[in-house]
């Protein structure tokens, strides 16, 4: 990077923090769509069930008897919340994805202007 | 790699996306193979149980009361799926091994018919 | 490297070495402050609950019915034990930290004072 | 590498071989103590309970009814297989442990005969 002017040095490091940030917003959305898919397998699996069936939630390592009916609105609300963040983390990752888009043409643009990197 | 052409440069590029692709493949594959194995083991431990026995199944945080008949039926049928997708990737990890080998013999003519990398 | 003196380049191996441990101290807090957060989970599910509500609590693969308060006081018991060590890992973290900045002084320093890498 | 003779290139790569190798084994020797403990916790918390106590044992998603009595041998089972684990481990890491440090010895003297690496 030695021929690079330090403005191209900075937007390269500042293009490297954006992928590292969206690497981090990816693989959580990643988390949080497949608690959602696990959350609509349950609620399938419960509307199939009678009323007074046994049924158990478990939070951490506790597992506690609930009502069918309750332990579907836990459920619908939990998918509720995560579909919330999932849509928050879209926006986060829309907003990074046009940064860093900008940053590569500017670097591009930079770069096609100074000539072979070589050249006085 | 500057005494490469771009031919070969983009070989090995080719090269090294594929043993990502694969690598992804053999970790779902490894991951597949474990649920079978734990699945079966849930199968014999089952068989053993009166037809009787207090049985819960667990989809997520929920854990449902089921009949024994019921949950052996389930486990089949999840074995049964994911031998599916174990034979899919299996199919498609042959795939890329093939490619793979077959970019590996062109980039070594290419770089043996080329002599020494510093020759004329 | 090879322009740094012997002193300096301990320096350096010594700072990677702090960074390391920095990290695996950084990711255990981490994993303790998720634990604490779902005891609390537990414990607020449970304060909702009737005395003789059916609960069960697992340790690995093996859970056991317990009444709410053996539970209830196991989750406290749970939640201060990992407080503490939480706690203790951030006087290392600090002491870390503390240990970090006054190298990388160090070095800057023996850099600085060094002019440029080539001069004699 | 260019200067070392192709037979200590080899020796390192071996090295770097063992050491992956060695890697992958003390990476599955903490995951079966961890095991062991959690087993060892169980059978602790098991010890306190009713003999007619209500309990559970989990082999993947499904939930057994068992005897208090049937999960302590379970557990006591399950802990003599991981330790023979463990055990078979540990001689594969000293094996590879006095591998790694004779190739290592190589190397150093074979490096140490030959000089400064420039020297003719």
């Amino acid at each position: 990077m030695n021929n690079l002017s330090p403005k191209v040095q900075n937007q390269l490091s500042m293009l490297q923090q954006i992928q590292q940030q969206l690497q981090t917003v990816l693989s959580q959305k990643a988390q949080y769509e497949m608690a959602v898919r696990e959350a609509k397998r349950a609620q399938e699996e419960i509307s199939d069930a009678a009323e007074d069936a046994v049924m158990y939630m478990s939070v951490g390592t506790v597992m506690m008897q609930k009502k069918k009916e309750v332990i579907n609105s836990k459920l619908a609300e939990k998918v509720e919340t995560l579909e919330l963040r999932i849509k928050s983390l879209e926006k986060q990752e829309k907003m990074m994805q046009g940064k860093f888009e900008q940053l590569q043409a500017q670097i591009k643009a930079a770069l096609e202007g100074k000539g072979t990197p070589t050249a006085a």
